[in-house]
C-alpha cells in the first residue's frame, strides 16, 4: 500500500491558509521558518511514505494476538515504533527541553495528517501517548513530571487514556473506578474498556492515564479524579520496578484498525493498582475536557489522512484500470468516465476543504496558547472552541463518505480485501465513533459552543467569512467563474448566521435533534469559506507563478466543490429548521409497532 | 442474531399502495388473495425468522472454506438449504407446472426481501439459481427447459450467471470465453471471475449461464452468446454423469457477504467444458439485459431487507442501552436522545419508502407480464424499465448509509464485530456494485430510459405525482400536517418534470456527469410520491379503524420523511444543473498534480 504526503497542498494551507508566517513570530516557534517546516514535511512525509505506510496492510490482515495477558503486534511494528522514537517523531510539539521537536501545533497537524494516512492503527500509540503528556504537563506536579514526562515525550514509554466503562460510554457521570489512598500513593480498582494500546510490547513500560472516584467523592461528573498508573512502577533512580496490578484481560475484535489494540484492562485485581493523583482531586473531567481539543482536533485529521489515502488509491487505479473506449475506439481508462470524475472530485474537494479547516483549528491553537496578546489568545480559544467539533464532526462524516466512494471507485475489486479500498472504509469508521460520537461532537456545538456564548464565537466566524466574500467580489481574473465563488461563501456566512440565529431563538429540545444537522451544514459552509480563501491565494500564485499547476488545478477543485458540494447547505439549513419536530413527534413506541 | 419480517407493512404496502386486489385479477394470479397472501408471509417470515437468521452470524464468521476446488459452506448451511427446497421456497414466481407457487412478482418481493434481510449471504444461491430459470425458461428450447428446469425450480439443482471475465466488468463487450461448436454441443473454454455460488456442495448439480463467443461472431455485445454449462452432465434419463470440464480455481475474500462464495471459474482447461446454446446465436446480452430487471429490482430488495434488519437492531440496541439521566434523574435508555430518534427515523422512513418503490416495480413486472390489456403491459413495462434503476440505484445508496447509520447509533459497541452492526454495513456494501454499479444504474437511467423515449415514461410518472399531490391538497383529517405532505409531493413532481426536461436539453456529456445525482433526486422524489400515497391509506385506515397503531406511526413517519430526507432533493436538482461542468472541467492531469 503507498501513501504519498500531499506536502504541495499542505504548504500551500499552511502558508497561504493558515499564515505560517505570523505563527512563527508566536513566542518559542521562532524556528518554524517556511524553509524549516518545508524540510520538517518532506522528512515526516517520507517516513509516512517509506516506514509506515508499507506496514499498512500487513496490520490489517495479521492483526493482533493476545495471549497470556499479552498483546503481540504484528511483524516490523515494534521495529519501526523504535524507527519513530528514535527519529523524534513521537511527539513533535513537545518542549525541547523534554526531549521534543517544539514543532507548532499546525505543523504538527500536518505530520499527524501524513502519519495516521499513512497507517492509523500504528499511530494511534502516538496519538495516545501525545494525550498522555499533554495531561502530565498541563496538570500533574513537577514530581510526576520529572518522573514520566522525558520517556514519554520520547516515546520510549508510551500513554493511555482510560475512561470508558462498561456502563459509561459518552456519560463519562456514570464512572464508577475507585481511587483508595494509602500513603503518597492510592490503591486504583475497577475495569476500563476501549483502551487503545492498553497493552503491548513495543515499549518497555506503558504509562495509563485513569479516571477514577476518591472513596468520598461527589456522585456525578464532580466526583472524578485522574490518575497516573504506570505498568511497571519506577523506581527512585528511574529504572524499572515491579509490575503493577492492572492487566489487559482482553481486546477487541473490531471492523478496522486491527493492529491498534483496543482493550479491556483490569486494574486492581490482586489489591489495588499503584497511582498517583494528578493534579488537584475531583478535577479530573476538568482535565479532560481541556484535553479534549487537541484528541478531536487528532481524530479529525486522522480522518483527513484517511481521506487522503483513499483518494491516492482511487485516483491510482482510475489511472491504470481500462474499460470502454473512448469514442476514438481506443481503451479508455475509468479516469475518462464522468461519473469517476465527479466522485473522485469529491473526495478531492471535501478532503482538501476539511483539511483546511483542521489546519485552521490547529492555528488557533497555537495563537490561543502563545500570543503576547490576551485579546488575541481570547479570541483565537474561542475559535478553537468553535472550529473542533466542526473539524471532529465533518471531517469524520466525510472520511467515512470519501472512503466509500474510493470503494466504489475500484467496483467489484473493491469488495475484495486484497485490494485494500475497503480497509480505508473499515478503518476509518471509528472515527464518527471514538473521542465523542458525531451527536456529541453536535450537541457541543449547539450547546456548549453557541447556545452558551450567545452566538459571539460563530458571529466572529461570520465576520469573517464576509470578509472572504468581499475580497472574492473584487477579484475579477479570468482564472475561475468568480461570481459562483462569491456568491456561495455569501451564501454560507448567511447561512450560518441565520442557523446561528435559529439556535439561539429555540426553548425547547429542538436544537439538539437539529444538531448533527447544524454540524453538518456548518462543516459544508466552512468548507466554502476556506475554499473561497485557497481561491484568492490561488490566482495570487498564478499571478506570481508559484506552483501554477497546483493553483491552477485549485481553482478547478473550489469551482468543484462550491457547485457540487456546497448545494447540500440548502437541503441541511431547511432541514434544521422543518425537521425537529417531526424527529422529537417520533416515540420509542413509533419505533416498536412492527416488532 | 434476530430478524422479524415486517409483515404489518409490507401487507398496508401491497395492498394499500401496490393494489394487490387489482393483482389478483391477472392472468394466472387468481389465488394471490389478501388471505392467502397474508398466509404465505406468514409462513416466509417464520422461514426468515427462525431458520435463515440463525445462521447469518456464523455465515460472517466461519464463512467458507476451500479445499481441493471444492467450497465448504459453514455448519448448518446446507441443512437449511434442503429444509428452502423442501418447503418450496426456492422460486415462489414460477410456473405451478413446473414445481413452483406461481406466486405474483410483488408477493415474491416480500419474500426475497425477508429471506435477503434475514440473510444476504445464503439467500444469494436463489437469487442466482432463479436467474438462470429465467434465462432458461424465457430463452432455451424445450429440450433445456425439459431437462434443467424441474431441478432448478426446486432448487434441488443451483444455477449461477457468468458475465464478468477479469478485463470485462461493467463493460461486457470486452468478454473473450469461447465456444467451438461439436456435435450437438459446444466446448466452452474461457475465465469466469466473481462468479456467485459458482461453486458448492449444498445440491447435487450446478447449471452455469455462460456468456461467450461463437468463433466467427462478430466483435463487441452482438457477438456473445449464452450457453448452459453444468458442473456435472445429465445422462439421458436425467440422472447425473460424468464432471464436466469446469472448475473453481479460488475464492474471494470479501468485505461481506462471508459465507456466499466469490468464485473465479475455470472453464475448458481439460478441452472445453461442453456447453449448450441458450437461444439464438449472439443474443446472449439481449437476453443478459431481459433480464435484468428482475436481477436488479433483485439486488434493491436485498438493501431494503438489510435496511430492514439494520433498523431493527439499532431500535433494540437504543431501547435497552442506557446512557444519562433522563431530567426526572432515572436512568434513560438512548431511545430518548434525539439524535438516536433522528438516526432510527432516517432508517425507518427511508427503508419504508425505498419498500414501496420497490414493490411498485414488481407490481408494473406482473402487469406487464399478465395484462390481458396492451396497452396496459405496456405502459407498465415503461413503468418498469423507469424503476429499476432507481429501486437498484437508490436503495443500495440508502442501504449503505442506513447501516452505517446502525454502526453509529451502537457507539463504540458498533465497531466491535461481535455486536453484529458491523457486518450488516459489510453486507450491504456489495449492492451499490453487483448487477451494475450506480453509476451504470444512472447512466440507463439518463440514457436508456430517459432520453431514448424522449421522456415520455418519466412524464407519466410525473402525472401520478401530480394525482397523488392532487388527493392530498383534498385531505383535511386531523392526524397529519397536510400542508407540508401535499406541499412536497407537488414539489417532488415539478422536480422529476424539471429535470428530464434538463437531460433532454443537454448536448454534451453533461448528463453523463450529473446521471448519479439525478438518480439520487429522483429517488428521493419517488420516495416522496409514495409516502403521500402512504399518508392517504394510512388515513383511511384510522378512519376505519384498521391497524391504527401501525397508521398512526405511518403518518409521523411520513412527515419525517418530507421534513428530514425530502430536503435533500433540492440540493441534489441543484448539483444537477450547476455542478456538471465543474466535473467535466477537472482532467486526469488535475488529479495527478499531487502526486
Amino acid at each position: 500500500m503507498t501513501y504519498t504526503a500531499p506536502i504541495d497542498d499542505m504548504m500551500f494551507v499552511i502558508e497561504d491558509l493558515c499564515g505560517l508566517n505570523s505563527v512563527s513570530k508566536l513566542r518559542g516557534l521562532e524556528d518554524a521558518t517556511p524553509d524549516l517546516v518545508s524540510a520538517v514535511l518532506e522528512e515526516s512525509g517520507k517516513f509516512a511514505g517509506q516506514v509506515l505506510a508499507p506496514l499498512n496492510v500487513v496490520g490489517d490482515r495479521v492483526g493482533l494476538t493476545f495471549e497470556d495477558g499479552k498483546v503481540h503486534t504484528p511483524d516490523g511494528w515494534a521495529a519501526a515504533y523504535h524507527q519513530l522514537v528514535e527519529m523524534g517523531w513521537n511527539s513533535p510539539t513537545s518542549d525541547p527541553e523534554r526531549g521534543g521537536m517544539g514543532l507548532p501545533t499546525v505543523v504538527n497537524a500536518c505530520i499527524q495528517e501524513m502519519f495516521n494516512g499513512a497507517n492509523t492503527a500504528f499511530q494511534l500509540c502516538s496519538v495516545l501517548t501525545q494525550g498522555a503528556i499533554e495531561a502530565i504537563e498541563g496538570y500533574a506536579d513537577e514530581a510526576l513530571k520529572t518522573v514520566y514526562l522525558p520517556k514519554l515525550v520520547t516515546g520510549e514509554w508510551t500513554g493511555t487514556m482510560n475512561l470508558t466503562e462498561p456502563q459509561a460510554g459518552s456519560d463519562l457521570a456514570a464512572i464508577r473506578s475507585k481511587a483508595e489512598p494509602t500513603g503518597d500513593h492510592y490503591l486504583v480498582s475497577g475495569q476500563k474498556i476501549f483502551i487503545t494500546y492498553g497493552e503491548h510490547e513495543m515499549a518497555e513500560n506503558i504509562i495509563h492515564l485513569v479516571l477514577a472516584r476518591l472513596p468520598d467523592a461527589p456522585a456525578g461528573v464532580k466526583g472524578i479524579s485522574l490518575f497516573v498508573v504506570p505498568k511497571y512502577l519506577v523506581n527512585a533512580d528511574g529504572s524499572l520496578g515491579q509490575r503493577n496490578d492492572v492487566r489487559c484481560i482482553s481486546i477487541e475484535h473490531k471492523l478496522g484498525i486491527h493492529a491498534s489494540p483496543t482493550c479491556a484492562l483490569a486494574f486492581g485485581d490482586n489489591g489495588g493498582a499503584t497511582g498517583y493523583l494528578v493534579g488537584e482531586p475531583n478535577k479530573g473531567l476538568q482535565y479532560m475536557f481541556a484535553m479534549m481539543n487537541n484528541a478531536r482536533l487528532g481524530v479529525g485529521l486522522q480522518a483527513v489522512g484517511i481521506s487522503e489515502l483513499a483518494t491516492q488509491h482511487a485516483i491510482k487505479y482510475a489511472m491504470e484500470r481500462t474499460q470502454g473506449r473512448t469514442t476514438a475506439g481506443s481503451e479508455e481508462t475509468i479516469i475518462g468516465h464522468p461519473d469517476i470524475r465527479r466522485m473522485l472530485g469529491l473526495m478531492k474537494a471535501r478532503t482538501e476543504a476539511a483539511r483546511v479547516i483542521a489546519y485552521r483549528a490547529a492555528t488557533s491553537l497555537d495563537f490561543a496558547q502563545r500570543s503576547s496578546n490576551s485579546e488575541e489568545r481570547a479570541r483565537h480559544q474561542r475559535r478553537v472552541d468553535l472550529l473542533i467539533p466542526i473539524t471532529k464532526g465533518w471531517s469524520t462524516e466525510l472520511g467515512i463518505e470519501n472512503a466509500s466512494l474510493g470503494v466504489q471507485i475500484h467496483g467489484g475489486m473493491g469488495y475484495i480485501e486484497e485490494t485494500g479500498a475497503a480497509q480505508h472504509l473499515r478503518d476509518v469508521r471509528i472515527t464518527t465513533i471514538y473521542e465523542g460520537t458525531t451527536g456529541i461532537q453536535a450537541i457541543d456545538l449547539v450547546g456548549r459552543k453557541i447556545q452558551r456564548d450567545g452566538g459571539v464565537a460563530a458571529m466572529e466566524l461570520v465576520a469573517d467569512m464576509r470578509t472572504t466574500a468581499r475580497a472574492l467580489s473584487e477579484l475579477s481574473t479570468n482564472y475561475a467563474d468568480w461570481v459562483a465563488i462569491c456568491g456561495a461563501v455569501m451564501d454560507a456566512a448567511d447561512k450560518v448566521e441565520e442557523l446561528t440565529n435559529w439556535i439561539l431563538a429555540q426553548r425547547g429540545s429542538e436544537p439538539l435533534a437539529a444538531a448533527v444537522t447544524v454540524l453538518e451544514c456548518f462543516g459544508i459552509c466552512l468548507g466554502a469559506w476556506v475554499m473561497g480563501d485557497a481561491a484568492i491565494s490561488a490566482s495570487e500564485r498564478i499571478e506570481r507563478g508559484r506552483c501554477p499547476m497546483h493553483a491552477k488545478t485549485k481553482l478547478k477543485t473550489v469551482q468543484f466543490y462550491m457547485n457540487n458540494v456546497f448545494p447540500k447547505a440548502e437541503a441541511l439549513s431547511s432541514t434544521v429548521k422543518k425537521g425537529a419536530k417531526s424527529i422529537l413527534d417520533l416515540s420509542a413506541a413509533d419505533f416498536c409497532v412492527d416488532a
